[in-house]
């Protein structure tokens, strides 16, 4: 990451204790021993989809329409959730649960698939986590909600008592997701991304799940801790609880009305980053960035960042970005307006070096600053 | 529970520390709100497979095939892989992957279907986990294998570093599968199960994944620990850490020799209490039963368990049951024999009161011993 700020008092990523460095090996030593799996399909008739390697979900050619499927972590957020309520003896688990689900779907549908199935993984501490009923309800209800939200069946799950690994009083929650890409022509791993296309963002509500090691360490930097105000009336800890947009009912909409999404970026770790995500060379140009946030603003701000570090980390008010024709940019805002959700042509995709040129906050990321293959 | 035993130095799996009582109740509301959701599968032109709420997968008709999911949890496994690592000096994570595989594949194939995709979830305590490189690309080599055994491709998976969730050094280990059905005839859910139908058990390798938190609390009563050995040359921990077998080239066998499963009970947590199942009143009656492998005759043993006991926590040498016609029993046998994993016609399909009779020992479980619905 380029992004270090030269700011002694900045609060990076990195100072909040992920070091990337001691994961990545590890994962391009998974990616190459999994990409040689692919061959198995083969032996039941099927072949893999090559260009979702390295997308956000692993899609598969099933014959009549594609497979995709994908297991995701909500992260830290539970601890957040924890602590206010422990400050406001009121559960947070109803939003937490949609969060959850929030990180399996958000990147299930970049590749155009319809979610069909979640299941539900939710490793307690101890089997005491269950006992604790306002909580456990409000993690059932809030993930019954999302389901509905999302329209995809919760097929099951696993709710295991991991004492001795996940620690006393916590829950490692989680989501895998199924779903199938139908009719095939809505496949979008951006094979037929071109110079031209334009780059429409979708709102954030906050902070969603990622940035939260850095957002939680930042607590102790505040007078009043979670409780201090981020504007009048809202806390930090419930504005950094507002849960996770879901988009599939945007992206479902968009197929009903016959925009074809070329490509997909769910902005959630590496922040704006990860519009760099496309294989190919292009430069993004984006001449709109949407709204901030307040949460958001009051950690780039309490945080010490500036505009290159805080997007490079956090989603900066756009939760989810789509790349379609020019022709079908206004459409695609306006589909997403009919479905509650605030967006806005962005930018463009263009020839050039590998690179996105944020223009209203002159910052440009380049290949250096995004390795996820 | 009905099988608690009056001999007062039993130790039975609730002194284990695992409260089902508390766990329970949420699942029964979980399955409730998960069961409302199936009607969202409408509105993309699909319908669940009602008969698949309450087993071991979750499946989806598509049209042309069933489409089958899960998430499964390794549990605590880890542990005694951690504490054999700092006793040996040598990584048991390889062992471990194919553990953390089979949980979520011997569970898929229950309903027929062929496993195709496989995804990682491997939250750790802290980044400092994946520095470990031996244990690191123990896992992903182990990983790797036991996808190539089941002919499935890894698509991808999520490594999470979790501080303060998952404790230091420790790793939750967890695994999605997404199958199909197809041809749809291989439903395997139970719904012609009849009198009369043969019961064949496939061979366990030792413990598996099921039973690990008595069999981890009883190291506290040996002399040497997990050093002491089950036979010789053979230490208990070793013996704990025998990777669990993976079913699905059994499976795949018997459709590609034209055997139809009529039903399959992945024989894991509750032992052999799973072989009653499925929902319909059928007598179970066990005439012959495998042998044990010595890990569990050795925890039997020194954990002062009956039959009742063990038998209703752990596998006691069956790993897998699959029913089928009468005629087809032998046939099943002979399948699974050559694919090197041990079968017997351990019984029968009767008319009756909901029950498994195991002759050979004399223990007989019923309906009060098992409620997974």
């Amino acid at each position: 990451m380029t992004s270090a700020s030269t700011n002694p008092d900045t609060l990076s990523y990195e100072q909040a204790g992920v070091n990337y460095d001691l994961i990545d090996p590890l994962k391009v030593s998974a990616q190459r021993a999994a990409a040689a799996t692919a061959v198995h399909l083969g032996g039941h008739g099927f072949t893999e989809v090559a260009a979702s390697r390295g997308e956000s979900a692993y899609v598969v050619d099933v014959g009549p329409f594609y497979l995709a499927s994908i297991v995701e972590c909500l992260g830290s957020k539970v601890l957040v959730a924890d602590a206010m309520a422990e400050l406001t003896g009121r559960s947070w688990y109803e939003g937490i649960a949609q969060d959850t689900i929030a990180m399996a779907v958000n990147d299930l549908i970049t590749v155009g698939a319809t979610p069909l199935v979640v299941q539900a993984y939710w490793a307690a501490g101890g089997s005491d986590w269950f006992g604790d009923k306002a909580r456990a309800q409000a993690l059932v209800a809030g993930w019954k909600k999302a389901c509905d939200t999302c329209s995809v069946a919760w097929g099951g799950g696993e709710t295991p008592a991991l004492a001795g690994i996940v620690e006393g009083d916590r829950i490692d929650l989680a989501a895998s997701c199924t779903g199938i890409i139908s009719p095939k022509s809505r496949l979008s791993v951006g094979d037929d991304l071109a110079e031209g296309d334009a780059i429409v963002l979708l709102a954030s509500s906050g902070i969603h799940a990622n940035g939260l090691s850095l957002a939680r360490k930042l607590v102790e930097r505040l007078p009043e801790g979670y409780l201090t105000e981020v504007e009048p009336r809202l806390s930090y800890g419930e504005a950094l609880l507002a849960p996770t947009i879901l988009y599939s009912p945007v992206t479902e909409a968009l197929a009903k009305a016959g925009i074809a999404m070329k490509y997909c970026a769910n902005i959630t770790g590496h922040g704006w980053r990860k519009l760099l995500r496309h294989p190919s060379a292009f430069t993004y140009r984006i001449e709109a960035v949407p709204p901030v946030t307040p949460v958001l603003q009051f950690i780039q701000k309490h945080a010490q960042q500036d505009d290159r570090e805080a997007y490079s980390t956090f989603n900066m008010g756009a939760g989810f970005a789509i790349f379609v024709k020019a022709e079908d940019a206004q459409r695609t805002v306006e589909v997403a307006q009919a479905q509650g959700i605030a967006a806005i042509v962005a930018g463009r995709v263009e020839a050039g070096p590998k690179q996105v040129v944020i223009e209203p906050i002159d910052v440009t990321f380049g290949t250096e600053d995004l390795q996820l293959r």
